[in-house]
C-alpha cells in the first residue's frame, strides 16, 4: 500500500506471509517481480454494463439524445441493428478491466421484453469463461422500465432463478411514472428470491430525494439493511444541506450504499461528506464505449482519478480516499470478506509503479502485475 | 486528421506534399513510420506554469488551503524551503509535454518581490535549451498581486524588457482589492511595451463578470482587440444566461480569448456556447505537480478528454471540438500563422494510434511520433 518494500508469499491463492526478503526453503516457489511498485488489493469495478459494450468493435459515433429516455430508445434501436453477441462483448470488456487491475465486477445486465434473457445468458456464458480472471456479480436490470413493459417482472424472475445475485431498477418515477409501483415490484422480487437490490437513480433534486426515501422505507420494512445500493443518486449533490443530511441519516441507518462514477457534467454525491457520515461509497466504470457514452477504459485507477478530480481532492488523504472507494468500497458492497493485502487475504492484487498512493491516482501508469487468486493474469498492462 | 491513409513529405521543416505512396526520387529522404495512426498538428499547451513544477522530484503531499490566497501564501513558503532551480524544472516539464505531443507553450512565470526575476531568468534559460523541442511564449505573471506589493511593476517592466511576450494579472479585485488599479497598471505596461495581456480571473459570479467588463473597457480603449486573453473566467459558467450573453458579445467584439482547463470541481465557461458565439477558446495544463495541485501530466490529449468529459461532449463533433481547442484554439491565440496539417504548414506534428479523432480523445494512447520542425523529437511516448 506504499509502505516498506517487501516480499509477499502466496499459497493456494492466499497471502500467507509478508516481509522483507522472505526465504522460502521448503518448496520451489515461482517469483513474480513487482519491480518495487505499490501493491494494492485488486480493483473492484462495481457498476459495469458488460453486456452492451462496443469494446473491440470499430469506432461508432455517439448518436443518442441528451435524456435518459432518449438513450434507452436509441440503444434499443442500435441493439437490433448491431446484434453484437453479448457473451463475446462481455468477455472483451472483462479482459480489458483485468488488464487494468480489476478482478471483481458487479455488472448490471439488461433484461427487458425486447432482449428478454439474451444478454443475461450471454453474460452467464462470459462469466464462466473468465472465471479464472475475475468474479462477476450480476444485477438483473430492467433497463426499459418494469411496470410500463408488462412481462418484465417475469423475465426478472427468470434471471434471478438463473443465477442473478441482485435485482435492479431505474428511475421509478420518470421511467415507469409510478415510483411506488416499480419499487414495490423490485423489492417484492428481492424478498421472494432473497437477493440484494441495486437501483439506478438519475432523477434530480427533490424528485430523486423522494425516491431515496421510498427506497429507504422499503429497505426498513423488509429488513434489508446492508443489502441495498443506489447507483448515481445525483440528487444527493443537488438538494440543500438540510435535506441532504436527513437523507444521509437514512442511508446510514439502513446501510444503503451509494455508487458514483463521478460524472463529468452533472452534480453527483459529495463523496467526502457521505464517507464522513458513515455511508459506504463505491464506484464503477458504468457504460464503456456503448450506446450511452463513447468514454471509458474500464480502468478503476482512472476512475479514482476522476473521483478525486471531480471532488477537488488534492491532499494525500483525499487521493487515498478516492483509491479506497475504487478498492475497499466496492469490496464491502460486493461482500468480499477476505479482501486486502494482509496475511490471510485472498491473493487478488495489483502492482502499480509509483511512489505513493497519491502518485498512482495522479499518474495512472500501466499495471506491472495483476494477480488473481495467486496467479499472474496480466503484466505490464496486458492480459496474459 | 483521420482521413485517408497517406504519406507526408517534409522539407526544411515544412509540409511540402501530402498523398498516397509519394515517390521521392530526387533526394534521399529519411522515413518516419507513423504506423497508420492519425496525424494531427502538434498540441498547443497555452497555459502552463513551467517555472514552479515539482516534476521529476519526489512526491510531495499537497499542503495548501482551499482558497487562491491560501495557495499563493503556501507556495511562497514552499518556494523558500525547496529552492528548486526553475530552469531545470521548466526543462523537465517541457520534455514531458513534448513526449505527449506538445511543441508550443504559453507559460506564465512568477514575477514578484520575493523571487524577483529568478524564475523568469530560469525559464529564459530553459527556453533556450529546449529550443529544438518547443517554442515557449512567456507571460510575466504577478502571482502575488501588483499594487499590494510595491516594486512589482518595476519587476514586470524588467521581465518585459528581458523578453516576456505578454504581461499577466490575477484577480484584480480579490488579490489587490483594487481592480481598476491593477488593470490600469497591467494595461499601461502592455501599451508601453507593445505586448499582449493574459489575466488569471478566478473571481466568481458577478465579481468576475465585473472584472471581465473592466478588461473589455481597457481592451477597447487601447485598441488591443485580439491581443487579450482571460484565463479561467469561471464567472462565465456562473452568471445567468442574460448576463453571460452580454459578456460573450463583448468578448466577440474585442476578440478577447478565453482559456479553460476544465477544472474538476467548479463551474467553468460553457465551451460550446462560447465557440458558437465566436469566442476563441484555448486550453492548457495549468499547474502540473506543483504547490497548487498534485494533478497534471502535461498531456493536451488528456486535457481534450477532460474538456469533453466536463462539458458532456459525446458526439464526434463534440470530441473533435475538444481536440480543436487543444490544437487550433491555442495556435490562434499564440499567433501561429503556419499551423496545421496542410501543405505549406510548419511540420509540428503528432501521430496518435487510433481510428478517429473521437477515439483519440477517449483512449489517449501513447504518441507514436512527435515531430518538431520536421524532426522526430519523441517516439512511442518518450522524448528522444
Amino acid at each position: 500500500m506504499g509502505g516498506a518494500l517487501g516480499d509477499v508469499l502466496i499459497r493456494a491463492g492466499r497471502i500467507t506471509r509478508i516481509g522483507q526478503q522472505l526465504s522460502v526453503s521448503d518448496v520451489e516457489v515461482p517469483v513474480a517481480d513487482g519491480g518495487g511498485g505499490i501493491l494494492l488489493p485488486a480493483f473492484v469495478d462495481a457498476h459495469m454494463h458488460l453486456d452492451k459494450t462496443f469494446w473491440g468493435e470499430p469506432w461508432r459515433p455517439h448518436s443518442a439524445g441528451p435524456t435518459v429516455a432518449d438513450r434507452i430508445e436509441n440503444e434499443r434501436t442500435l441493439r437490433r441493428e448491431m446484434r453484437l453477441p453479448p457473451a463475446r462483448q462481455a468477455e472483451r470488456l472483462v479482459r480489458q478491466a483485468v488488464s487494468r487491475g480489476t478482478t471483481h465486477i458487479r455488472t448490471h445486465v439488461d433484461v427487458d421484453t425486447d432482449v428478454k434473457l439474451e444478454n443475461f445468458d450471454g453474460v452467464l456464458e462470459a462469466r464462466d469463461r473468465v472465471r479464472s480472471l475475475a468474479t462477476i456479480q450480476i444485477v438483473a436490470f430492467p433497463q426499459s422500465g418494469v411496470l410500463s413493459r408488462p412481462g418484465t417482472v417475469e423475465l426478472l424472475e427468470a434471471a434471478l432463478r438463473g443465477g442473478a445475485e441482485l435485482v435492479g431498477g431505474i428511475d421509478p418515477a420518470t421511467i415507469d411514472r409510478d415510483p411506488a409501483g416499480q419499487l414495490d415490484a423490485i423489492f417484492d422480487l428481492a424478498e421472494r428470491f432473497g437477493v440484494g437490490v441495486d437501483i439506478h437513480l438519475h432523477d434530480a433534486g427533490e424528485l430523486g430525494a423522494l425516491q431515496l426515501r421510498m427506497i429507504a422505507d422499503r429497505t426498513r420494512a423488509l429488513g434489508m439493511q446492508g443489502r441495498v445500493s443506489v447507483s448515481h443518486a445525483f440528487c444527493l449533490g443537488m438538494v440543500d444541506e438540510t435535506e441532504r443530511e436527513r437523507l444521509l441519516a437514512l442511508l446510514v441507518e439502513l446501510r444503503i450504499s451509494i455508487m458514483t462514477n463521478a460524472p463529468g457534467d452533472r452534480p453527483f454525491p459529495p463523496i467526502r461528506r457521505l464517507r464522513d457520515a458513515g455511508v459506504t461509497v463505491f464506484s464503477g466504470s458504468d457504460g464503456v464505449r456503448d450506446a450511452w457514452t463513447p468514454f471509458g477504459t474500464a480502468d478503476m485507477l482512472e476512475r479514482a482519478f476522476l473521483l478525486a478530480y471531480r471532488s477537488g481532492f488534492r491532499t494525500d488523504e483525499g487521493l487515498a480516499l478516492a483509491l479506497d472507494i475504487a478498492t475497499r468500497g466496492g469490496a464491502a458492497v460486493i461482500g468480499l470478506g477476505d479482501y486486502g493485502v494482509d496475511v490471510g487475504c485472498a491473493a487478488n492484487l495489483v502492482v502499480v509503479p509509483g511512489e505513493t498512493q497519491g502518485d498512482l491516482v495522479v499518474a495512472r501508469p500501466a499495471r506491472t502485475l495483476v494477480i488473481r487468486d495467486g496467479r499472474v493474469v496480466a503484466k505490464d498492462g496486458h492480459c496474459i
